[in-house]
């Protein structure tokens, strides 16, 4: 690998990061790219170009993946992905996703320009979708690539203006992929650059956050019932306040997923009082519970023992407690081959890296039920995400873009 | 005092509920009967027409406050008044301040057509207002008739549809009073007959609350400040939740009023979590805080106390709070010689009552500055008022009308 210094990654990314923002920007400074919408679409055609303008092999898949490939000269039934998602949040910011889509158009051209072709195939993808702010689904573009959509799952669903999938992704010009076809079998390895979406590495003064698991997340939404009555006349003893045992089980729940210790967390987001009045008791409180961790035997373990807590809390207060599970996602673990590539590459090129986990969903933990998978964290400024201060100091990103090139090099070129 | 038996005071009674409830109606079968409003006045005027019906004079003041009187015999300028509000909250019951007028009306007709004519004047009054509910202002009738309005607190009143308080008050044919005019100097005591609004009567089995005490109240908006973070990617110990500090804060409320015991209430009704989402640690918390107690030393023991400690949690969860203080109102002693005389009324007729506070505020507490005031509580069933499902046996309200007729008889024949 040549010094870095023949070609300025910086400048580089820190324009081409400011290009690709502006499609969807809103007046709020943010940026709303929603599936296949007009935003989306020209996005897309703008990475395509660009691909193309580079040197790329650029093209879609059925459902609006985009890639930009550099043909290998010896091992050419196999492909080492990189890219991110082009989909944003509504409102959302400059880097979730999209870092990924220019830190691997900018690694694979970097590569391109020190070393020529490589072994293997080399691509970059734009994905379709990841954050299902449009449609109630997630990971459309990875579940694609690796073949584990199931049309009906879509066919019926609309986005808030009532407007159908089908529909949406026809009018954009793509279509389902054929039911029958299995996903690509080309894929050696996929690596992911994203922001990290927390607080963990700037806290920590790293740039380089290298994930070893992708928590699994259980979703529980909590309803407490007890009895509704006059915040006067009626005595402290007489009362069946559901906002107290609602109170006393959500502290529980923080205190305990404390007492667990990382990685678990347990997070309390949405309370809902009924009839939410001043002077009325509260007879009502529903609220969410959100379960988090790279294992699933601990996160089960704190699920029990939670709910037998809140159970015995409501028994002693004398409230009604109906618990709904909505969402069980299994932990992912990351390609301990591929970790410690990616390690190595870091020792090797003086960068200073953490081993961590992802707290927050990513399409790797999709690629990871196919190909072996790993992912490259930079820094998230306060921990902002999904929001237009989403930021990273540009000699952040710079180090996990070589940390990127290090990596693809040594799945590609060797 | 004759036998009951000689008039049905339940039937009279029921059937005048009955017939007062249809003014002002809804579909939820509750009534809206909102100040100087068409439902308002229907109802004004067909109370005005029940009392002529009766052989009452009947009049309104400036304001459209109604009365009905019997003049007395011998001290004319002496008068013992009972009655209460007319107008209801938004979809609120029928009994709530209504049955202090009807039964106001029955006590006095019995007691003329028992006795004939009193000593001193009696007098039943239909209050213009005592909720709050049209327009930011409470105890308008009240106030009136004691003399403690002042006109520019009402001026640039507006309701929900943006009339202002004197074009509604103007085109409903009243007017505010002369400023320099003083109250009602002739009544000598007033008595208010009302439903309690809790369960404590029902629970303990008792047909009649002889109330001490009004409470006083202070109510707070408690705002707590930490940080919002992304529910996965912050760790535990990096979070500063403030739903976890209003959390332990709502809990140690209700724990510390439970302690310090009756009558002290202390109730946490509104929440409002900011951004209340599920997967987002909760940067913001807004509680309101509603304390009463018949003594205004041991509320403002209870503030100070709980206060310091919402601090020290605050303090400890490295979270800023904000505590403002937006009603503060004094507790309110009825007149002892007054309660005497209608325990000695139930004792005379065979009456089960208990001494008790009221944990609502009441025409009664603003009479109490003015003059002797006392008030007869009737049970209300499950505590339920403010709704339709407001109810209290027959056989309850006609043990509280008989106290009532008891209790003026005592004051206005002796």
């Amino acid at each position: 690998m040549n010094d870095v210094k023949t070609f300025d990654i910086e400048k580089t990314t820190v324009e081409a990061i400011e290009w690709l923002g502006k499609f969807g920007k809103t007046s709020d400074n943010g940026i709303t790219r929603l599936l296949y919408t007009p935003e989306w679409i020209n996005a897309q055609k703008g990475l395509e170009e660009l691909l193309r303008d580079k040197g790329f092999e650029a093209y879609y898949d059925e459902v609006g993946n985009l890639f930009g490939r550099i043909e290998g000269s010896k091992y050419k039934e196999e492909t080492i992905l990189t890219g991110s998602h082009i989909d944003t949040v509504v409102n959302g910011g400059r880097l979730d996703g999209q870092l990924g889509i220019i830190g691997g158009i900018i690694a694979l051209e970097y590569l391109k320009k020190s070393y020529g072709v490589p072994l293997r195939n080399i691509e970059v993808v734009s994905m379709a979708e990841e954050e299902g702010s449009r449609f109630p689904y997630t990971f459309w573009g990875s579940r694609n690539i690796i073949g584990t959509v199931k049309k009906e799952e879509m066919e019926n669903l609309k986005d808030a203006n009532g407007i159908g999938f089908s529909k949406a992704m026809h009018d954009a010009a793509f279509d389902f992929k054929d039911e029958n076809s299995k996903g690509r079998e080309d894929i050696k390895e996929f690596v992911e650059l994203h922001i990290e979406q927390g607080g963990v590495l700037e806290k920590e003064g790293k740039s380089i956050g290298i994930v070893e698991h992708i928590v699994g997340q259980k979703r529980y939404m909590i309803e407490i019932e007890g009895e509704a009555n006059h915040a006067g006349t009626t005595p402290m003893g007489y009362r069946r306040d559901a906002l107290f045992g609602a109170s006393k089980m959500i502290a529980e729940i923080f205190e305990l997923a404390t007492a667990y210790g990382d990685p678990l967390v347990a997070t309390v987001g949405k309370v809902e009082v009924t009839p939410n009045t001043t002077n009325v008791v509260p007879g009502k409180v529903m609220f969410s519970l959100d379960i988090r961790h790279t294992h699933e035997e601990i996160s089960l373990k704190f699920r029990d023992d939670i709910i037998s807590r809140l159970q015995n809390i409501a028994k002693s207060k004398k409230l009604d407690i109906k618990i709904n599970n909505y969402m069980d996602c299994l932990p992912t673990e990351m390609d301990s081959r591929l970790v410690k590539k990616i390690k190595d590459s870091c020792d090797k090129k003086g960068l200073k890296y953490k081993l961590m986990h992802s707290g927050a969903g990513h399409d790797a933990q999709i690629f990871a039920k196919a190909v072996p998978t790993a992912m490259i964290f930079v820094p998230s400024h306060n921990g902002i995400s999904h929001s237009y201060e989403e930021f990273t100091e540009p000699k952040d990103y710079v180090e996990g873009i070589k940390a990127l090139i290090e990596t693809i090099y040594c799945l590609a070129y060797n």
